[in-house]
């Protein structure tokens, strides 16, 4: 008996490998002997780099970079095992989770770290960089990953604007001559399953502006200065970049790396799924357990867990999926791969109490189901 | 495939009736062609009139009889299909839940009504009463029950006391005269998990006495009343009353039956499944489901899902027990022949919309259950 557990993180409560080690210790409780593979999954979010890690093998590059408020923080990404490829977190350098309610700020905020840990990924030789670019605190539209990879932005005096996404505006000329050329020779993928263009009524100010701490006339500039820098872009570039879907994610982090980095935007479990190569792991299992914080009918729009479930339906595979609540009409998941959908609420219980208990509910779930799943065979 | 419902009742929320049918809706779900057999159970208290004659058949016996608080209301017992045997439950007739918190007094409530309910099975013949003692109003001692048979307590101007807990000490000499000669021919089978003696510390009036309305001066009025009346029925039966494990059970209703009717207490769980015949069922099924609504290490101490499970895993048959809520060191139980340990919330929850979900969260987990253990079938 084989159980691939390949579970994401429960937002607010767990990463993906600590989900992944509670259903392990949960199955363990009730039969030691049972294999276990964890391949903790990931959407692009926090926590990327330490599940793909995970996942994959390879090992965690360390190094410090500018916060999103340029002052010098701890920061890394993975190196995987063919030493070639390297997995990036855009919310390790310039995350949300980074700063103090009271700073953020997307008016100031740059990803200027995020260009550092290319920098370093290329350092290190690497021909490819995934980039997973959930949770930023910033709407730059990378402007400031660009200048860290040598991109010069001058405004009308030929001079170097400052930081941020009040800066854009004042944009007149990208000088790219002074660009790191080793991008040319490397391949980026950008992890995102956002959707947004760069500007606009969907666009990344208006959408995800008023939780990095806009006000609604921020937002207003920074939708202005947006599109004023995504029509730069489309010039010096050629690509369209203000309308690509996805371009909007991260603040415009997205439409940056297409345009300064010959980016590709693909979809989280995708790409998360080739990276770890998930496939063959289902292949192998006899039961698959997967999860995240919640289940419902939302999770069939391409969330890990539903990406878990259509693999292993393929595969003939059972999948169970674990959520801290089950949501409005989770049921529907049954028909989409799901044996299983069971919330680790043991009764009533408030949400704060449930994310505080959430390892050893975890673990009590992993173990009540496979008592359940194996009880004919046990008699 | 054969699965055996037999749950007992969700306490404020569901019937053991109601549990069943939902859990039976919910395996039908998944699979309309299974076969359920639904034992509803029960453990004396309120519904164990309806639970058992939903598991042998019989019919209800509807009358009007007097309240704890001798007000006339609809009640009803069960006649067995050997048209010998009753059951019924004392909650039908002098149950606390028939009363408004404002009207709870144990000095004032008399058991006359199931005395009324044991009249009405003698004139239809039976020959074998089960009583149900849970959920009372009364700290009587049995005396009104007596007092509905013909037995007549009387103070020292030979006159009648009234009803309720305050006149036990006012009496000086019980007729028994008059009393209901058909009891003689007669089995009487008190239903009670309940061990506490009737009078002291752990007597009834201590123990119970808050809960039905008693103040601490009343309770110990009444525990002293209590011990006056059991020394009386110790007299003229020559039975040991006042320390008698269960004699306390329903303010001393139990006590009085053993006086009175010569009445055997014996222990919820034993009782009804001898007369539902569960154990004939359970060794047809292929599965079981309980459930209560809570379990946890206490369920341990007799209550009806460990029944269940025990006899269960006399004939190695696998067991889930569903609850509202899992507490304290549930996991116990996976010891005592539990296959599976399931509370029916989906997340963060209120104990409220818990209860008035109820039916829906069974339903849900009935299902969830039956498609977890059958997924390796169905590859």
């Amino acid at each position: 008996m084989k159980i691939l557990i390949a579970p994401d993180s429960f937002k607010e409560s767990l990463s993906a490998v600590e989900v992944a080690d509670c259903i392990e210790q949960g199955i363990k409780n009730y039969k030691p002997d049972i294999e276990c593979i964890k391949i903790p999954l990931a959407d692009g979010g926090e926590g990327t780099v330490e599940a793909v890690l995970r996942a994959t093998g390879g090992r965690k590059i360390s190094l410090r970079v500018k916060d999103p408020l340029s002052r010098d923080i701890d920061s890394y990404w993975g190196l995987l095992p063919d030493n070639e490829t390297a997995i990036l977190e855009m919310a390790a350098a310039s995350g949300l989770e980074l700063l103090l309610p009271e700073e953020r700020n997307p008016m100031y905020t740059s990803t200027f770290g995020v260009g550092q840990l290319i920098q370093s990924a290329l350092d290190y030789g690497c021909k490819k960089i995934y980039i997973g670019i959930g949770g930023s605190a910033t709407n730059d539209g990378g402007a400031g990953m660009a200048k860290a990879l040598g991109v010069k932005f001058l405004d009308d005096k030929n001079e170097e604007v400052g930081d941020g996404g009040r800066f854009l505006s004042k944009i007149n000329n990208i000088d790219r001559t002074g660009v790191d050329q080793r991008i040319k020779n490397c391949e980026f993928i950008v992890i995102s399953d956002v959707q947004n263009p760069m500007c606009g009524e969907k666009g990344a100010s208006n959408v995800y502006g008023p939780q990095k701490g806009a006000d609604p006339d921020m937002v207003k500039q920074l939708d202005l200065n947006l599109y004023h820098f995504g029509e730069l872009l489309e010039e010096i570039t050629n690509y369209k970049i203000l309308d690509l879907p996805g371009a909007g994610a991260a603040g415009g982090l997205g439409g940056g790396l297409v345009a300064f980095c010959n980016a590709d935007i693909r979809p989280g479990f995708e790409t998360i799924s080739e990276i770890t190569d998930i496939e063959k792991f289902i292949q192998s299992a006899d039961l698959v357990f997967t999860g995240e914080g919640k289940l419902d009918y939302q999770t069939k729009y391409g969330k890990v867990p539903y990406g878990v479930a259509q693999l292993s339906r393929k595969y003939g595979k059972p999948v169970i999926g674990i959520a801290g609540s089950l949501g409005n009409n989770y049921e529907e998941l049954y028909k989409y791969g799901f044996q299983g959908i069971v919330s680790i609420a043991e009764g009533p219980i408030s949400l704060e109490d449930s994310i505080k208990n959430s390892k050893k509910l975890i673990t009590n779930t992993a173990e009540r189901i496979v008592r359940i799943s194996f009880m004919f065979e046990n008699k």
